[in-house]
C-alpha cells in the first residue's frame, strides 16, 4: 500500500484562487490479530508494519521480547490491513486468559474502575539509568529527527519518533499519521536491532500525553524529548517512573519537567 | 477536577538556564459506562463531561438524539472519572445485543475484516445540504475559534472545536487535550442546544483524520474546516459523504479538498 497520495485541491492564497495539488499522507485501518482474534484496530500509515506489530505487542505488554513472536503475516484486505501475529504457545495462552478475564458480563465491558486502572497502569521504573545529556544532545536529537522524516518532508503532516544514542546519533526513526503509532513503530525498530531502550533517548515531534511516557518507559528509555508540551498527568507519570521529560524543544531552547538532573549542566538561576 | 496544573520547569532559553513554571493541561482517564458496563475509556480533559457523554454517544452511533439518554452521572474515582450513562430501555437492550454480536470467541476479539469494516463505517450523506460559504466565513470561523479557547490561551497545548453558523458566528466551542474528544464535546453541546448540524459548519484546530470526517457527518454538518492537513482517506470519505473539506487555514488563506462548490466564489485559475 502507498503511504501518500497526490490529490487535487483548490487553494486561496493572498486572495487569489487557483487549482493545484498536494501530497497528503495515506491513512488505513490496521488490525492486529493474535491467534486469529483481533486485539485492536488503529488508523495508521501503511509502512513499517513488522516494526509496528512488534512495538505494539511490546508496549501493550503482550510480549517482553522479539523472540516471543513466531510469525507476522500482513494481509491486505483492500479496505485495510490485517496484521496476523503468531505468538509462542505459552504467550498465546496467557493472552487468551487475560482476554477472558477482561471480558465483562456482556462480552465487552470492563467495570469503570478497572478500566481506569488499566489506563493508568504502573510503568517500569527507569530512575536508576544514568544517561547524562548535554543541551547539545537534546538539540542534535531533535534536529536529526526533523531531517530524517521522508514522509513528513513530502506531506508536512505526519509525526516522527526517533531513538538517539549519545555519541552515535539517531539509530532509528519511524513515521506515522498517529503519534502513538510512530512511537510503537520506533520501539519495534529498536528491539529488532537488538537495541536496548536504556542506551538511548526517545525524541518525538508531538506533545507528551501520558501514553507517550508509558510507551517510552516500557521500551526502557529514561529520557523523552518532544517538540510540544506535556500534560500534567504525563509529568506525574514521568516523575513516578524516574523519567526525564524534555519538552517545547525549539532550536537550542527547551524546558525540562521531570528528573532534570540528567540534562542540565552549568549554573541554574532562579527566575529574575 | 481541575483542567490545568501549574508545574515547575527548568528552561533553557538563549543559552541561559532558569527555574520557572508553566501551566499545562490536565489529562485524566474518562470511562463511559452504559447500563453499568464500560464501553470505552478515553484520556481527556475533565470538563464539559455531559457534552462529552452526549456527543460520544451520538458519534459512536449509540444514540440518535439527546432524548434517548435518561441520566448522566459523573463519578470521581480519584484516578479518573466514570461517566455512567443510563439509556432509554430499548436503546440499552440494543446496545447490549450489539455488544454480544461484537464479542468474538475469546470475549474481546472481532475478526480482522469485521474490525476494519467497523473502522471504515459508512457515514451519513450530507451532499444535499446547501451551506454556501464565502471565504470571509472560513476566516471568521477560524479566527473566532482561536479567540474562544480559554484553556488553550492558558496552556497553548489543547485542541478546540467550534460550530459556526453563517450570520450568527460561533455558537459553541469546546476544548480537550484530544482532538476527537473536543469534537465529541462540541457535538454534544450543539445537540443539547437543539442545534442542527446542517445549519452550520465545524471548525477545528487540528488536522483532519478520517474520524474527524465521520464525527462531523454524524453530527449532520456538511462542511469541516481545519488548521492542518487532511489524510487521503479523510478526503475520500468526505467525497463519499458529499462533505466540503477546507484545510490548511491560515489567516485568509486556505485549501479546499472536497466539494469546493460550497465555498469558492469568483474565478478559478489554473496553476500558473
Amino acid at each position: 500500500m502507498k503511504t501518500t497520495a497526490t490529490v487535487p485541491e483548490i487553494a486561496r492564497r493572498n486572495g487569489v484562487i487557483r487549482n493545484g495539488s498536494r501530497v497528503v499522507p495515506e491513512e488505513v485501518p490496521i488490525a492486529f490479530s493474535y491467534g486469529g482474534s483481533t486485539h485492536a484496530v488503529m488508523m495508521g500509515t501503511p509502512a513499517d508494519l513488522e516494526d509496528f506489530a512488534i512495538g505494539f505487542s511490546l508496549t501493550e505488554g503482550i510480549i517482553s521480547s522479539v523472540a516471543e513472536i513466531e510469525e507476522i503475516l500482513v494481509l491486505d484486505e483492500g479496505r485495510g490491513l490485517d496484521v496476523q501475529i503468531t505468538l509462542a504457545d505459552d504467550k498465546e495462552d496467557a493472552l487468551r486468559a487475560r482476554r477472558r478475564h477482561m471480558a465483562g458480563p456482556v462480552g465487552c465491558g470492563l467495570c469503570g474502575i478497572e478500566s481506569i486502572d488499566q489506563a493508568m497502569r504502573i510503568v517500569p521504573n527507569v530512575s536508576t539509568i544514568a544517561m547524562p545529556l548535554s543541551p547539545r544532545d537534546i538539540t542534535a536529537a531533535m534536529a536529526g529527527l526533523n531531517s530524517a522524516q521522508p514522509l513528513h518532508a513530502e506531506t508536512r503532516a505526519v509525526h516522527g519518533a526517533g531513538f538517539y544514542v549519545p555519541g552515535q546519533g539517531l539509530i532509528a526513526v519511524r513515521e506515522d499519521v498517529g503519534r502513538h503509532n510512530a512511537l510503537d513503530k520506533l520501539a519495534g525498530a529498536v528491539i529488532r536491532q537488538n537495541g536496548r531502550g536504556a542506551d538511548g533517548i526517545v525524541v518525538v515531534t508531538s506533545r507528551i500525553s501520558v501514553e507517550m511516557v508509558q510507551k517510552t518507559a516500557i521500551l526502557g528509555a529514561a529520557v523523552l524529548v518532544a517538540i510540544s508540551a506535556p500534560t500534567a498527568l504525563a509529568i506525574r507519570t514521568a516523575e513516578e517512573a524516574g523519567m526525564t521529560l524534555v519538552a517545547l524543544t525549539r532550536g537550542e531552547d527547551f524546558e525540562v519537567f521531570a528528573r532534570s538532573d540528567r540534562v542540565l549542566v552549568g549554573v541554574v538561576s532562579d527566575v529574575a
